[in-house]
């Protein structure tokens, strides 16, 4: 078969046409869903870590309450869970509170334990009961699932209605495909939105196995876009990072995942011989995220603020 | 029988003489035995609560560094305490910390939880897995001791070199003769001197039955005077209390135990809604024992600063 020059046209503008109706066809769903033109870009600026400390606490509650900041998720087992469970408590209609579950406890000086006890969960810890420092597949499954059930039940308890799932320093999501179904099934269990990208079905054989597991879970792939700054991206400037996220944000859903926190005494100690995700770092996400450089950005980029507690009103009925 | 007034006199001045030997027979041994004169007025300046938070034990350090404190006592359920371990770590053969055993987390929003798992010890817990927030009768002994014994190992197995033990909010010296005995039982066993006073006697049918129980346990009444400043002193303002405790001194050995920090966001955080023992109330200590003022009366008033790990050394060879 031959095809003249313009037939060729034709069918390659055709194929162009199928590739960008097939690539937004998610998000044109969700953002209708959500009550927004199809090809609207959503954003969820939202603030990781909540409870490690006071100063992180501190910081994120204005980044949400007078910044740009409109998202975040908490660290049951952390030292500082109360202060946020008393301001989930107090603001039960309006926040956007999900729980970061947690394998881990990455600081030098200041550690926590899981809220299950050790005997029930002896892969988790280290030789003085507090969590491993960094993700590992050495983890039990099963003590896996009972301490993340533990984590979410306490929520519940302290009074958090927690509007989404996702994962502390990543272990949920890339480890291994065992652990992230543990996940995924507890999302479902607690009938929540649970953070999930397309990329994940890398831990499946084959795009058909994952698209099956997610539905069997009552489950999809939400978020576009996942965007958090690197150690490299950091050096060469956070803001010039931040500014072009927000101005090449393509339409769909992404979400930006920040850490925002005051560079104070206690931060310096908490982040002592660490300055990646340090004291400084969140400071410098703080006040970005504060800026009326950034509001300007939103506005100007036509970005529209969306939150997980709609995509749970919406997703989750 | 008639007594003519010199005769009187003599033997009023003979029974003043029992008396006062009596009263520093106990002081006069320790003093000796220390190396000190029998009537010297010997002080330990003690920081209680290091670990709960990076304010205390970076305050706390410089206070024992460069100012007037020469002691302190260790919370190891506390967030912070693999900082003060790895501190005992670099300063093994001088530094002088004890365990400041925990049955308490008396903070609003910032708590901890046992060191032992909760199904071992639930009378010690709340419904959300921490300790109480004040000292009961309620807990049982068994699971004191259980508790408490995971505290000392936990130290050890930190690499701390515990020189005494004392206890948090006193739950351990007031509460009742059984967990009084569980706590003068594990300093035997340890072979480490605790903080006890001769009014603790009070838990006892008599003082021969308290005597023969310290005997028993290898254990003797250390601190003939054991100060520390109430919330009426403190709203009387904390430098007039501390002053007039240093320039009224008796002789024997004297423990003050006081709580510096910084009066920073963190502790301010810790300690809101709650002045007493509060953000400035720990700054106030700290200033005054880093003060010249202090300095000098400590010299002024020939007071000698002595340790719980010299007092280790001379009485648990």
């Amino acid at each position: 078969m031959i095809l003249d020059t313009r037939k060729l046209n034709t069918l390659i503008v055709l194929i162009c046409l199928m590739f960008i109706s097939n690539t937004i066809s998610g998000q044109e769903n969700l953002a209708t869903k959500l009550g927004y033109d199809a090809n609207a870009k959503l954003l969820i600026i939202h603030a990781d870590d909540l409870g490690v400390s006071h100063s992180e606490n501190i910081a994120s509650i204005k980044a949400m309450e007078s910044g740009s900041v409109n998202s975040g998720s908490i660290m049951m087992p952390t030292p500082w869970v109360l202060e946020i469970a008393e301001y989930a408590q107090n603001h039960k209609d309006t926040h956007d509170l999900g729980l970061h579950l947690v394998l881990t406890s990455e600081w030098k000086n200041y550690r926590w334990r899981p809220v299950s006890s050790k005997e029930m969960v002896p892969s988790l810890i280290n030789e003085h009961g507090y969590f491993h420092a960094g993700c590992t597949d050495t983890v039990n499954v099963k003590e896996v699932e009972v301490e993340l059930r533990a984590q979410i039940e306490l929520a519940y308890a302290m009074g958090i209605e927690p509007t989404h799932l996702d994962s502390h320093m990543g272990c949920l999501l890339w480890t291994n495909q065992e652990i992230f179904k543990v996940y995924v099934k507890l999302a479902n269990a607690y009938n929540l939105p649970c953070l999930i990208e397309s990329s994940f079905s890398n831990l499946f054989a084959s795009e058909s196995e994952f698209n099956e597991f997610l539905k069997s879970e009552n489950q999809e792939v939400i978020i576009n876009q996942n965007f958090t700054i690197s150690e490299a991206e950091y050096a060469n400037g956070s803001e010039s990072y931040y500014i072009n996220v927000l101005k090449s944000l393509k339409p769909g859903l992404s979400q930006l995942l920040i850490h925002p926190g005051y560079d104070n005494e206690e931060m310096r100690g908490m982040t002592v011989d660490h300055p990646e995700w340090g004291s400084t770092w969140r400071q410098v996400d703080f006040d970005f995220f504060m800026s009326e450089k950034c509001e300007t950005i939103l506005k100007d980029e036509n970005i529209i603020l969306v939150n997980w507690r709609d995509i749970k009103k919406t997703l989750k009925k």
